[in-house]
């Protein structure tokens, strides 16, 4: 596989990258100018050193999957190309597709405006659920529970 | 305004939703079938309480803000067909709109594998984002930072 179009996430500095902003008590207010309109990258992770990144399809445009990334995650997935999470359960750095093939290709990361969130536009090598599904969000809340409304 | 959509989804039964599953531990593969492939509702709260949840914009595909609920803010949404979260800076259910009159009306809302992230597929009231853009989502992550590239 080409995962050469990762340089341009890996290339960056990463001293921003771990940087951790104090943010308990802090209200939206207060989040610093450089946070909100900056051009620094300076992802705030939160108080269990996570934050949220959301998978999208390029091409579909579906959203694939959330899951959360810590710094050792978030350097991973730039310095690759390949979405890399931190799992909750299992406590430790999980390359998406690490078992199955089916890799997250990262073509363009966009973040919040208090940079606590990501976007990641991906192609997908395969379902990206580890059901078999296309995207995790294959059911729709309705009045009485859940209906399948892909595959 | 006639938020009368939203009766879809406040007539479900609120018993699962205030259930909690331990998960703890819980490796993917120890997830219940139920939870991933059955129609109940069983949203699965993590230890402080809270789920993933994304809005969507249903025009535009966008992906406009993600925050967390909590049961009362998934109730509360249910209810009214308009987004709420719960506030992690402040403590508390937060209307999304509430003083911007910048709702998320839902119009459909989705749950994922293990039911502990949510997609609100919605019809925004105006800019999602409190810096008054249309996505929280402006800026993209380039070699050297950070690139605004929507308004």
């Amino acid at each position: 596989m080409d995962f050469g179009a990762h340089l341009w996430l890996s290339r960056n500095s990463f001293g921003p990258v771990m940087g951790k902003i104090e943010r308990k008590g802090q209200k939206m207010a207060d989040v610093s100018a450089e946070v909100e309109n900056g051009s620094q990258f300076l992802p705030r992770f939160d108080d269990k050193g996570l934050l949220t990144a959301i998978a999208v399809d390029s091409a579909s445009r579906d959203i694939l999957m959330v899951a959360f990334m810590d710094a050792q995650a978030l350097a991973k997935t730039r310095e690759t190309g390949l979405a890399h999470f931190h799992s909750r359960s299992r406590g430790k750095l999980w390359l998406k597709g690490e078992t199955s093939g089916h890799f997250l290709k990262v073509q363009e990361m966009r973040v919040d405006c208090d940079q606590d969130a990501l976007v990641m536009i991906c192609e997908p090598q395969g379902p990206a659920c580890h059901t078999g599904a296309t995207s995790c969000f294959y059911r729709r809340v309705t009045e009485t529970g859940l209906e399948r409304i892909a595959d």
